[in-house]
């Protein structure tokens, strides 16, 4: 028995740029104002980072999404919009860590890397959220896994169909937060999680720090796809393959966002393993 | 008979964040460095907006590719960046439309259209542009039609096979320059050209002015497929499927293309027609 969840909060443009996440907040905002529907759970929608979404830019002084550490959150005075604005959403949803924090945050953002839909949670032993993840995977459209990472999308741009799977699985995260709440049993099971293990920057030009070489053809869209010792990993723009060196198979993600060139991230590594989850429901509310 | 092309420029960068002309200029520029071999015509590589490049933004303060007017270059007292720039590259380059002025320029763009390769000339009566076009589409692996268009590739990234595809398409030009500067015999024949219509917006909120919808998936990424009245062109974020309306079918261009969102501009129309061109041959240098 865990308690029910409350209060749940949808945000979208924590990243300015990443357009699904805008539009989707923007489209609940309005149909709320029409609807005045009172929903069974306390959704509140959120836009994060207003001022990049209107710049249509990932963040305008920091990356917001960084800033949610207890350092920047306690911190007395803050100067840039973004470390500000985290200490305003932390009054908002939070604080972190406290009684009065929203039971889920479900934070909305986009990729330029082929990763489906994907959810990031920062624990495998979250059972609410690797059930929410076992819930999408059986129903929507493309999943592959309490960030929400959907791609492929350019930033700045909008694409229909990444819009409507977000939508989707949005609507299926709801609809499975209101099955708990009304007590329905969960059925445990087992849960694909990949690790991180660790970042691989491109190669650069050791005095210029200029990128060398693009991900490799052979790579590149092949997210969550396992790369063995020895597969392409670049490809030099003087037409040389560069090699993955790693001894140990492992599952890459996030390649080449284009948003970590500026973090010296080309693609991410991952290990892959199957967590076991138990049955779960909730105490009615 | 025609003169001779002796200088040509191949400018990359000239939006900051269209990645693929600014690592192809990078390794220009290193090769020169490198091997020190004069060619047998004068090509000048420029990275054309190097502050943007250096902020991987389109532009720091005016969109630099709407500068090379008559009016902003023969302004005598200019402030923003690229104003300054734009003046800085018809010294280089220019003065635009004077004996001293390069005889080829090819500025080479990415978009996140599916556009494949595509050459974009102000006239439709540019035998030189024409003949190039028609010696790309018989030897470039993809390509469609003096700005070079590679796409789809989000802005902020690089992605290899988008790479070599402008590479081989540089390379292609600059053998075509050699071969006609030799003096060598071009066939005349029928080039297919895409002449704009009119820009469409997307659909917006009256009061906010914000999208409302997103391109079709139907017509998304079918850039150059004729659309007739009646077809899919947008979906709104509510579900709502909105139609072309024109009269004639038309063929669209740079769909989605994420820099034209604040140009007010989801997609171009173009007319196709066949242009009939002349053999060809230089009067040799």
């Amino acid at each position: 028995m865990l308690p029910a969840l409350s209060r749940v909060a949808v945000c979208g443009g924590t990243h300015g740029n990443e357009l699904s996440g805008v539009y989707l907040v923007h489209e609940r905002l309005k149909r709320r104002k029409k609807s005045q529907v009172m929903e069974p759970v306390a959704v509140v929608t959120v836009m994060s980072n207003p001022r990049a979404v209107q710049r249509c830019v990932r963040y305008t002084e920091t990356d917001l999404n960084r800033c949610f550490t207890h350092a920047i959150l306690s911190a007395s005075e803050q100067t840039s919009y973004e470390l500000v604005r985290s200490q305003e959403l932390n009054s908002l949803l939070g604080p972190k860590g406290s009684a009065e924090a929203m039971d889920l945050i479900c934070d909305l953002h986009n990729t330029t890397a082929n990763m489906g839909l994907c959810l990031i949670t920062y624990s495998d032993s979250d059972w609410i959220c690797l059930h929410i993840c076992k819930y999408l995977q059986a129903r929507a459209q493309h999943p592959r896994t309490d960030a929400m990472e959907i791609g492929p999308q350019p930033h700045g741009l909008i694409r229909a169909n990444i819009f409507m799977a977000m939508q989707e699985a949005v609507q299926l995260l709801l609809d499975w937060v209101r099955l708990f709440n009304s007590g329905a049993q969960f059925e445990g099971g087992s849960v694909d999680v990949y690790t991180l293990v660790k970042n691989i920057d491109y190669p650069r030009d050791p005095h210029t720090h200029t990128i060398i070489a693009a991900v490799h053809p052979d790579l590149q869209d092949r997210d969550f796809c396992l790369l063995h010792p020895g597969d392409p990993m670049f490809l030099s723009f003087s037409g040389e393959t560069l090699r993955y060196k790693g001894k140990e198979p492992l599952y890459p993600f996030f390649i080449n966002e284009s948003a970590y060139y500026e973090k010296a991230v080309a693609l991410s590594l991952a290990r892959r393993r199957k967590v076991e989850i138990p049955a779960i429901r909730s105490s009615r509310m």
